[in-house]
């Protein structure tokens, strides 16, 4: 039992086998590279999945990440496993039934694309060393070539994890018209400075290695093994999370597994790395370690966000990005500078840190799949339905029981203090009830804050941008004025920081609207006058005083005070009695449970 | 400017001159040895610093890390800065005007101790691989026989950090009889699978280097340089925070420092790597490194909390456990084990997770150290006067302005209702006020739960055990009736969690004693009925509503209702005007603007 999980491993270690629905393209001209020099012919594997629609246009690109191949998933139930077999397939999230599936081997790799082992036509010997430094950009471009020879005009998306997510982002970024949406998984715009060191490391282990001799080992008996096998125990240390380990590991802490392994095997996860290592070694080489962890190096967007903010101005695609809490090789924050950065660009975007104690390899497992799954399902099909012209007005995947379904008087004040064509940014949007009666009303720009994971993953079904954040310290992405309306539902009751929230909504919008339940309506007032009891009622304020998740109490007049002292114009107020679905006119304190606010910064 | 701080490191590189100021003792029979074998002889290398004073009993033991040694701080201005300078000296934290302070080096290491590069008295060669494998434990043991050698009978306290931190429990709890206080600093009862794991990793590098020559490189021209510099290079990743290290390299990522490497020098932070691999190799033993790794993954106190609590029964001493929360090597978590550990044994021990970006260097470094040294030193200073019988009775720190010297009518009544020489556990204690007046009163067991940091370090100098731990969710470390009585004193209204707070505490003590603002007291009745706004006041709500801390509004009914439906007994209830300063005996509900109930668990 303990012995089975030793060989499970997330990364792609499951085929050392030839690649036998592996196709070749040869570019028919020298690749020129960004840092210099060319290479004077280039092949790339790469295996294809599902059929190209007569339009052209239901292509889907997955770029691996390090160690991965082209073999992407099972071409028939017989065949082999593929690396990423839970999430392309026939009625997978990505569909082979509805897409055209690419993926291709890297550029550096050792999996049929021209690498360092390859044959350098100009010696006729083994590149080696002599292999030139590449980029992520010098395999976006190699595989530019291949949709070129495929004559796949624009991809419906690119799709990948990790280095597969930095080649994605550099697609969007530097072919913009070829793509038309990218999932970004557990990426980043650069290397953080750990990474990079462990990076640094790796590579020392194998070019320090005696065996490595400059490279050149090709016609020696033996590579850099335990170099490399060095190499990639590091890596798995940081694949996995901190909890996972402590959960593989740590019940059997003193009983290595039974493997047959050179290195340490006193303890399970010593003999675990020590199987890991040595069976890389079999499967692959270390000049393309060496040359694959360098390009994911170099790989860089910009460090500050303005720099990040310059890079995707060019992008003109949609985006879901997807982290894991749990990652710390691509920590979250990463997944936040880009979608930050796409948000200063008012690119459509949504983004969830999807809850996970996986680790790095979280994009590759199951555990968390019918979350990031489900989103990418939906985002693909997003794309899928904007590019059919024909297709009807999208109908609400939630039916007649929706919130949309539901007569919300407060909603319908609210869309008409919206003008028409407003871009409109809704804090802590829920479901995307509102936004969603926006979007048949066709505004121009939409995006829902959400924290609620289920939340965000009806949003997105709902075809609707959402980004997951705090409204107490998430909002700092948006720019000033940056949306004509930013909204304030029914939220500000279960806000901690208030005047943050205020301030920052009217940095961002012109106009605020802001509904809050009023804490003085009369049946509220008289519970705690009359019965001495913490006001609480059916409507608005449903919860006991013990577990509601309100925890600012406040009234109308509250409110309006918060507002003169803060120097916020009020430019108009709505009040409601939501129980008996009316407007109030009279002494709004008093009469009404809700009330709507439009307002914006003092002069 | 950024040459310059490639040359600091937090770890022991200060020197590798011969150890001027240490002494040497020779053990007089052969170390027999936890894991079997024994050493025919061993010697210790230790300094001393201040004084032993004529009853012998103000002898601190400083523990130090892996690559540390006996050269804890200067002995005069012009000597060689030791590993702690900001920790230990004149009128330092640990105070070498108060105390006598020891600092051996390590068994196994390579600064003066025994170790695996030392002669072996049976072969007249260096020990290499023959040199047993060696345990925390035994470390101890030869510290003990130093102390012996010394007529040192108890210490007044050990003090460690990481492996040293390992020791310290180590002699709290096989020599319990001869250690007053423990300060435990960034350390852990084992390590995290993560930890062990780079451990690995780190002696594959040293062990499968061709120069490692099975141990014994003495006599040959390389040892396993590179090797012991991959293994060097992976700790000191650990050792840093990703903040911290994003700070240090990301500003000049591309641009290595200029330092002479044999290793990759591309990036900033490769060559700062590089640099600390290749200095540590020149003062440090590649087989004393894999000795004391070993000793420190075999180290092992229990991995259950009932394997800790019985290991931790053993001790008899004080406890100060100090963890940083961004030290992701030796994480918060594993010092809070410890620390319930202690309390599950009703052991004394005050606790603090110091915020910190500096990661497991943290206790290394003078960013926290008014925090953590401020701890140490209070706790010290409580352990010698207890020790002193002769001294006055404790004077309160916080001299008259503190809250004990104010009239507090709701303290006053609390503490009628507590019996006398109780077990008290005061829920968010702040400062320490009302556990100062029990201790006054000679209660039996007084402890304290805090979240703040500049209260607990006010706890702890006014000598009370104060544990920091988040009340929503910290509490599962005391036991079923562990206390006579649990004290929630004017804190229910900031606590998220209602209910399990409330279940907890009477599920950790006999009777619970919570005292409530009341959101029913007539004047707040009146603001909101009359004047329609939100209830505040300067006694006991003087917030506003969109900043106050208090999340929940209840009133006296509201909470005995609750008490009903949770089948919690009232014993007793007493409601106060504090506004007035007195007792409310008609119409509590409507007249008190505090209440103190005294709870139990139902039948």
């Amino acid at each position: 039992m303990a012995t089975k999980d030793v060989f499970e491993s997330s990364d792609s270690v499951r085929h050392s086998k030839p690649l036998r629905y592996a196709q070749y393209f040869t570019l028919s001209n020298p690749l020129l590279l960004e840092k210099g020099g060319r290479l004077p012919s280039v092949t790339v594997a790469y295996e294809t999945y599902g059929r190209l629609n007569p339009a052209r246009d239901n292509a889907i690109l997955i770029c691996h990440a390090l160690s991965g191949d082209s073999h992407v998933t099972r071409h028939h139930p017989g065949d082999d496993p593929g690396w990423w077999e839970i999430m392309v397939g026939p009625g997978k999230p990505i569909d082979t039934d509805r897409y055209f599936v690419i993926c291709p081997n890297l550029l550096g790799g050792c999996r049929g694309t021209t690498g360092p082992g390859s044959i350098n036509p100009e010696t006729g010997k083994p590149y080696g060393r002599d292999f030139p430094t590449i980029t992520v950009r010098d395999m976006v471009e190699v595989q530019r070539h291949l949709l070129d020879h495929l004559q796949i005009p624009q991809l419906l998306a690119v799709v990948g994890g990790s280095v597969g997510g930095h080649q994605a982002l550099t697609w969007a970024t530097n072919y913009p018209e070829r793509v038309r949406g990218v999932v970004a998984l557990a990426t980043s715009p650069r290397l953080t400075a750990q990474a990079l060191a462990f990076d640094v490391v790796a590579r020392n282990a194998i070019i320090r290695d005696p065996h490595f001799h400059g490279g050149q080992y090709y016609d020696k008996p033996h590579g850099p093994k335990v170099g490399l096998a060095l190499a990639r125990m590091i890596g798995h240390i940081t694949y996995l999370s901190p909890e996972a380990m402590n959960e593989k590991f740590e019940p059997d802490r003193l009983q290595p597994r039974d493997v047959a392994i050179e290195f340490e095997k006193r303890f399970s996860v010593g003999s675990y790395l020590g199987y890991q290592g040595q069976r890389f070694v079999e499967r692959f080489d270390a000049n393309s370690y060496v040359t694959l962890s360098l390009a994911m190096d170099f790989f860089d967007l910009g460090r500050t966000p303005e720099e990040l903010a310059r890079t995707f101005s060019r992008a003109r695609c949609r985006w879901l990005v997807i982290s894991f809490s749990s990652d710390w090789l691509f920590p979250p924050e990463q997944s936040r500078d880009i979608v930050n950065a796409l948000v200063a660009n008012h690119a459509p975007v949504s983004y969830c840190n999807v809850q996970s104690n996986c680790g790095h390899d979280a994009f590759l497992l199951e555990h968390e799949l019918p979350v990031y799954g489900g989103m990418t399902r939906a985002f693909l099909a997003n794309l899928q339905a904007a590019s059919n012209a024909s297709a009807p007005l999208q109908e609400d995947p939630h039916g007649p029981t929706s919130i949309f379904h539901q007569h919300r008087l407060d909603y319908d004040r609210i869309m008409e203090l919206i003008p028409p064509e407003a871009s409109v940014l809704d804090l802590g949007c829920g479901s995307g009830g509102l936004l969603w009666r926006l979007k048949q009303a066709n505004h121009r720009r939409l995006v829902g804050v959400e924290l609620d994971e289920q939340n965000i993953l009806t949003c997105i079904q709902r075809d609707l941008d959402v980004i997951q954040a705090d409204l107490n310290k998430g909002l700092a992405a948006f720019g000033n004025d940056e949306f004509d309306c930013v909204i304030l539902s029914r939220t500000l009751q279960a806000v901690l920081d208030v005047e943050n929230v205020i301030t920052e909504m009217l940095r961002i919008g012109r106009t605020g609207i802001v509904s809050i339940p009023n804490f003085a309506y009369h049946r509220l007032r008289r519970m705690l006058a009359e019965e001495g009891r913490a006001p609480k009622s059916g409507g608005v304020l449903p919860y006991e005083w013990y577990n509601t998740p309100n925890i600012r109490f406040f009234t109308i007049a509250d409110f309006e005070e918060f507002c003169r002292r803060k120097r916020i114009c009020i430019h108009r107020r709505i009040a409601l009695d939501t129980e008996a679905n009316t407007e109030v006119f009279e002494d709004a304190n008093l009469n009404a449970d809700l009330a709507i606010f439009c307002l914006s910064r003092g002069e």
